[in-house]
């Protein structure tokens, strides 16, 4: 394929056509600065007086024209080529610029009718702006035809490729501030390219505007000497078009050749790709604008310069109210729009503002890519049955569950080949995770060259391979904002690289949710696996359970924790969260061989109650309360707890020992602090108010009283979990430097359960013995004890 | 400067020299593959049997050679040059190249002397590798010349400039692994060349190994043509030289003019900017180096090719003790690197091998700089008085505390101007978090092109504000790991982008401080402003307090948790924090103008104690236990805890109330959980034992029960906090909206006393009618009434 940028006669804009650009651009400007500064008076009908200016002045100027130019030029070329376009605004704090547009095209009014394309509406959208009880100053879920947020900065890029993933009509622009583009995942963003199938998915339009300042600070791209950047982008696989300029027709002239001249490449690429079955990477158009920051505002304030520095960022004239020279300023600045040109007296755009915004659906504003749950489908999740492991006899079997969903997740990546609504992203180990059945039913995704040695990359592949959890999150956010489905499979400990971005889209989700216009979406969903006990190659390093801890924190409206024990309960947690909407789903699973306890049929009772007791483990006989109860969650915690339930029943067979598993951990959460909360009754029926629980945890213990706290039994929960004690060694070995071994869970038992027979202090006296067993013998030997490595259920 | 490579005649090795080098290469194979496979056997003095051959088979070859390889031509060029050198290995899974590496130049048998140089000290260097009781399969703290381990892929790059800044005469080789290039904050990484002064720092070489795959698939750079590839590195701001080949004698070839390239160059350029005052950006040299994945190890196992693909990543043969071929590839593959030639009968190196060992603390595994603490010296703190701002009354007066927080950074940093010890990092905020006091002192680092209205920049600066929080906390991160100072300041929602990056800096100081020849390091420090409460501007993404959450789960003997309520507190946290070692602290801190409660002398005594009642805003009279007890955490809890005093004092009088302040959270953890942590008298003294606990604090409310629920009062402990109820809105409605504020907080107390006189009842209904009003005013003037916005503590 010609990489060069092909060198298009550059179509000049005819006076018509600038004119209305420009004021479009103008009334979309016009609109910006209302916002941030209006609480009345929005035509300028009157002088500017200060009543007139809100009380506190909050919001971000700077980069506010320059989205609004993108907007106004998308709007052509929308209209011009009935283009199926969404818009990713990476400055997303730029939130006046994305609300004063869709005002403009009239799906504010539509979404929000209430606020009307005239001047009551124009009154509305002035006030409500970052003022209480109104919208946030940010690009945001209020916001119509958005995806993106942009506070937490480093994700626009992601997020679009995201959205442009088999949605091969779409155009996603992505508009990326040069502040953003210091951050890692925006640096490391730019390669998305390498994975994206001109064929199956849509095209990105990178759009790097640099405005030359973030808060104080030079950007770093925007000091580049152009050849180096232009390298940059060459080696990011790009063709760079610039767009460079302060006087606005000639940038308006710039932006509109440059428009054409991308999608006129996106087009060409795709017939080649598409019809010609050209194979080579495409190096695809991006366009560079370079405009000052704060452009069109004030220029000087207080005798500093403001336009095109960082003093633009937010509120260039921050003394209205008491400074008159600022009221002045702000007056002539507004005025120097010339509002009257662009809005009749009833505050209704004037028709050759109007006159390039695209139809119906095909404004950005109404596009359904950005309601996603417009568009999704059921996923066709089939019958687990197929996939589930036949449990003859609790703990005799060994399964690696992980295998076991791949088999689960291949089906439905099957029964999605033709829909292509179904992703699974993970860092570079599907395969590792035991995930590889997939590649029964599609490839890897890759674009780049491919050798003779390499396995399962396909250009169409819908597992997606980056060693980046930064690029896996955004991808699979994208996706699932625009109506589609996904799962994330990674590594336990390092969920916690994208701990921020989860918490913005649990952000998203929740305040998304109290939308009525806003459709229910896929959730979130990931496999949480290689998880801390099971490090036996990387120790301490990749030993952290704390992501589940971090999602807690969250909104419960949104959060869903599971900790399936064995194969087939990792089916039924997965064929729920896989149908859910509008969750994030953290589900905590091995990939090691791990014992089956539960047949198909109990493992979906267990998992619908989300904890319960296991009657055939323990030794209650009914007729009384437990004496003790041993509960756990999670694959390893599971295991020495039934080890220590049998050491139990063997040698204090009068003991009443009832083993509880717990799967949902939101089920410990009172009823009022979670919707899957326990009613306090059920909790003591299960747990009892007044019995010691011995409680084997997954991760840090902590978590379950901060789950538990408020339960009457809670002083006679003793908790064993993970203690930061980690180092590259054995399975068992991992159990016992944390004190979660079976032999340690039955000391706690001798030591909590009052009365026992003298024989328990044998009985405990032996368990201590054999922790120094296994210390001579791990030294001696390298591997767990016989007795351990050997264990099965004594049934 | 003239950036294009200069056409030096590359000089070829020597036949001698070569042959030295492959010697030592083919040592440190040799010794890395044992480490990997053998448990006894360790010179092949018989032939291999199944068990001279580990139980478990655990490590990563595929990255080994190449590690090898840098590391052997590393030792000539320090040894011919007298360098200075440091070397980041990010591939740090490749534990084995290391370790073989500094038994080789004997800096690991001077640090551990049982592991000697010879057949004893390898036949332990072997057994140890991830063995239970060993050492880790990566790079570690236990490995000698490292700062680095490499496990969480990402941070190599940005810990190499880390250490360089400030270090003028060292030289920081870089290993940059192509799955860590696929990571964010590796991409940005790669610009941080834009901060390092070629005057005041040191030299940062990276050297990029492509060898082509991760663990299952290709990796993207080494996927795109060379062009490409060079074109981003230029974009990068460096001049690759490349490095290519499978052939030994070619490589070790390409390899040293390579490096004699380079260093050359970083010489030229150092000398040009220090004598000639050039201030042209350099552009610094890159090695891009080539390799087989898998080098020298099995061409081809059961039938498909290994070396050279993917699944030479970790263990090769991985069945060697059950499948006869595997255990005769195995010998034959240690064979093949001639040990007879390397090691002498008593497994002693030959002296052919040491040819190009430097002398003394040249050693890579010997250098100071990666034992930072010989190299620390006491921070210049000033007496804490001359910043301290004086208190008349507690209430009444205002300050930014961050502010204040910067007069006293000021003077560390014009204090340091010499030794360049100390430096502050941030995501372009240092002005914005008020600490601009910093300009008076020192610059913003900036090598970039600059402009007229820039501000503050300087080629020399030493604080450091790139737009990502990743950099800043790498770093840091690579500045305290070589023996220097500083301070990390941050958006208190935006912390947790590190998340990950701090797990593993506490990991690394926990295992550190268990190694008795790591001296103490400076801690890293937290300033958390901008918090969640004053989010004026930006509303619920930036509205997160959970970094606290996470750093509390993590090894109690590194983390430290602090929040000061007004300027004195934060002055004397800071003062303690600067000072301290092996801490990570986190220090959170309003920059908005807050009351002053406490002099410097009651905040010094305040804070020594970390929990302590103010006996001046309760209504205690010593003659009984009080009441109730209003706890609170945080500036803005702080305030609306003295305001319900206040309230309560006027209302109801006879209320014994007692105020607490807790500055130090971990005080609040039982003595063994912690070493802050209270002994349970002293936290019953403070908090009662059966009276009721209004806790305001400033996070998440349930942190304060798990870090409390041991207690003997926990029954009676109720927590305000933040519930993610956020917007854009004023300061007292996120108060309102999460019931953390004044008149919740006194219906709390009457909800919550038993036996209160009738007229609370009126109290409690007055508090909730104050709510609404607010809410009725908010709307209606989007500010806070003006009895909450007017308010003075009543003395």
């Amino acid at each position: 394929m010609d990489d060069a940028p092909r060198p298009t006669a550059p179509r000049h804009l005819e006076p018509a056509e600038l004119q209305a650009l420009d004021a479009h651009w103008r009334a979309a400007n016009y609109l910006a600065v209302g916002q941030i500064y209006l609480l009345a008076n929005p035509l300028l009908a009157e002088p500017l007086r200060p009543e007139h200016v809100k009380p506190r002045l909050l919001g971000h100027w700077g980069t506010t024209p320059g989205l609004n130019l993108v907007y106004t030029h998308l709007n052509r070329v929308i209209r011009a080529r009935a283009l199926d376009a969404l818009c990713v605004w990476g400055p997303g704090h730029g939130g006046p610029a994305v609300l004063a547009n869709s005002w403009l095209d009239g799906t504010y009014s539509d979404t929000y009718p209430d606020v009307s394309r005239d001047r009551s509406g124009m009154a509305k959208l002035f006030r409500q702006f970052s003022f209480p009880g109104g919208v946030p100053s940010h690009v945001a879920p209020e916001t119509p035809g958005s995806i993106h947020e942009g506070g937490e900065l480093g994700y626009s890029l992601t997020h679009a490729y995201g959205a442009a993933f088999d949605n091969p009509g779409l155009v996603v622009t992505c508009v990326i501030g040069d502040g953003e583009a210091e951050t890692g995942p925006l640096a490391a963003s730019w390669h998305a390219n390498k994975f994206l199938d001109p064929v199956h998915d849509g095209a990105v339009l990178p759009v790097l505007h640099l405005n030359g300042y973030k808060i104080a600070n030079p950007a770093v791209l925007a000091r580049l000497p152009q050849d180096e950047l232009d390298a940059l982008l060459r080696g990011y696989g790009h063709n760079p078009i610039h767009v460079t300029g302060d006087d606005p027709a000639a940038v308006h002239d710039a932006m509109a050749a440059a428009l054409d001249q991308a999608l006129d490449r996106i087009a060409d690429i795709q017939r080649r790709a598409r019809s010609e079955e050209v194979r080579d990477r495409p190096r695809w158009p991006a366009i560079v604008l370079r405009t000052p920051k704060g452009w069109t505002g004030p220029h000087e304030v207080d005798g500093v310069p403001v336009e095109g520095t960082w003093r633009a960022h937010q509120v260039p004239l921050p003394e209205v109210r008491e400074n008159p020279d600022h009221l002045r300023q702000l007056e002539a600045w507004l005025r120097s729009y010339r509002p009257d040109e662009l809005f009749d007296a009833a505050g209704r755009p004037r028709p050759e503002v109007l006159a390039y915004i695209p139809e119906g659906a095909r404004r950005l504003g109404a596009s359904p890519h950005a309601n996603g749950g417009l568009l999704l489908r059921e996923l066709p999740v089939p019958p687990l049955d197929r996939y589930a492991v036949k449990v003859e006899r609790p703990g005799t079997a060994l399964h690696e569950p992980t295998r076991v969903l791949g088999g689960l997740l291949a089906a439905v990546m099957a029964a999605t080949a033709e829909r292509r609504d179904f992703r699974v992203v993970g860092p570079d180990e599907t395969a590792s995770n035991r995930l590889d059945a997939l590649y029964t039913a599609t490839g890897k995704a890759w674009q780049a060259e491919t050798l003779d040695t390499d396995e399962h990359l396909a250009r169409d592949g819908r597992v997606m391979e980056v060693l980046s959890e930064h690029l896996c999150q955004g991808w699979l956010e994208g996706y699932l904002l625009t109506g589609r489905h996904g799962l994330f499979a990674s590594y336990e400990a390092f969920a916690h690289v994208v701990d921020s971005m989860v918490n913005q889209h649990i952000k998203w989700l929740r305040t998304a949710r109290r939308l009525p216009w806003r459709r229910p979406i896929a959730s979130l969903n990931y496999l949480l696996t290689s998880h801390v006990w099971r490090q036996d190659h990387n120790g301490f390093s990749h030993q952290d359970p704390g992501f589940v801890d971090h999602i807690l924190d969250k909104s419960p409206e949104v959060v869903r924790v599971y900790l399936p024990p064995d194969a087939n309960t990792l089916l039924s947690v997965a064929d729920h969260a896989l149908r859910s909407r509008d969750y994030v789903n953290v589900i905590v699973a091995g990939k090691q061989p791990g014992f089956d306890w539960l047949t198909l049929d109990e493992a979906r009772a267990h998992c619908a109650r989300g904890v319960g007791s296991w009657a055939w483990a323990g030794t209650e006989d009914g007729s009384r309360e437990p004496d003790v109860v041993l509960a756990c969650a999670g694959d390893v915690p599971t295991l020495e707890t039934l080890a220590a339930a049998g050491l139990l029943r063997r040698h204090l067979p009068e003991l009443a020992v009832r083993v509880v598993n717990v799967v949902d951990m939101t089920r410990l959460l009172p009823r009022d602090a979670h919707p899957h909360g326990m009613p306090d009754f059920e909790y003591d029926a299960v747990f009892t108010r007044d019995r010691p629980v011995i409680f084997a945890y997954h991760g840090y213990p902590w978590l379950i009283h901060r789950l538990a706290y408020r339960r009457a039994g809670h002083q006679h929960l003793h908790v064993r979990g993970y203690k930061e004690e980690g180092t590259t060694t054995t399975p068992f070995d991992m159990v016992v430097r944390n004190d979660l071994d079976r032999y340690r869970l039955v000391m706690d038992v001798v030591d909590r359960v009052p009365g026992l027979a003298v024989r328990a202090v044998a009985l405990r006296q032996a368990m201590a013995d054999a922790r120094t067993r296994h210390h001579a013998w791990i030294r001696a030997h390298g591997t767990d004890l016989p007795e351990v490595a050997d264990w099965t259920w004594p049934g």
